[in-house]
């Protein structure tokens, strides 16, 4: 079985009232605007670094990587509930999730001057709370992995 | 008794191949440019986000928070080590720590347009591992706390 990516980014359906999210608003032209596409169960997405999104010489920044796998996670929590709900469009943010907590573990140094790829996907949903699992690579070498507790809120 | 406030910011003593950091790099024109200040046994540093830090509208955006917590820890490991082995310099970086791990739990939202203070010290320390924590205050109310895992690196 082939599965096909969507066409149209998570970010790009999201409600407006996240479209000025720093790392994720389509809408905020200073932030890092990453855009996460639907494939089979989980959720990808592809971003390349400024040359001044530095940790080290020549070595991505760990906030700007935890920006990241932050809002890939919260989008992948989101549609998991929307899909399986039935829901099509979340315009007016009616269904929206904010995030709890967020882990990161750096396994290897990654490259500011090479896209990131990350995949990500809910690893358990109890009550309010859906748990997403994310992995970081860079040139197909895991660098970095990630679990965030995004929590359902009541608008 | 009083502690005293030290007047020059970590940062500023940090070494050269850290100064480019996005979260903390004292050359980094397009980075957040935290400082933090060394007080009894802790670290403390106070911040202004920008209006397009967003997460939610006026709402802080918690990638910016988990940089900041990751950034504001890693200096609290670093002094604190330096310290203890009664370095006063460290200029050229023999003795640097990097990321391992990093846990922020988002306990209430942050408004975007008041400064925040974070306060920062070391929980344990073992082999080469620098376990700091971290409470994030907005207007003395605690909205967020973190755990950082630092790694002693040799050069």
């Amino acid at each position: 079985m082939v599965l096909k990516m969507e066409k149209k980014a998570l970010q790009d359906k999201s409600p407006e009232i996240i479209s000025n999210c720093w790392g994720c608003g389509r809408n905020n032209e200073d932030g890092l605007q990453i855009k996460s596409y639907w494939e089979g169960n989980e959720a990808i997405c592809t971003w390349k670094p400024q040359k001044y999104h530095l940790a080290f010489p020549e070595i991505l920044n760990g906030g700007i990587i935890a920006t990241i796998i932050d809002c890939h996670c919260l989008s992948t929590a989101n549609t998991t509930y929307l899909k399986a709900k039935g829901i099509e469009t979340n315009e007016i943010g009616q269904e929206s999730f904010i995030t709890g907590s967020l882990f990161v573990k750096y396994l290897k140094p990654t490259p500011v001057d090479k896209p990131i790829t990350l995949r990500a996907k809910v690893k358990e949903t109890k009550g309010r709370k859906i748990t997403v699992t994310c992995d970081l690579y860079s040139r197909k070498k895991l660098c970095v992995t990630g679990e965030v507790v995004a929590i359902k809120i009541t608008p």
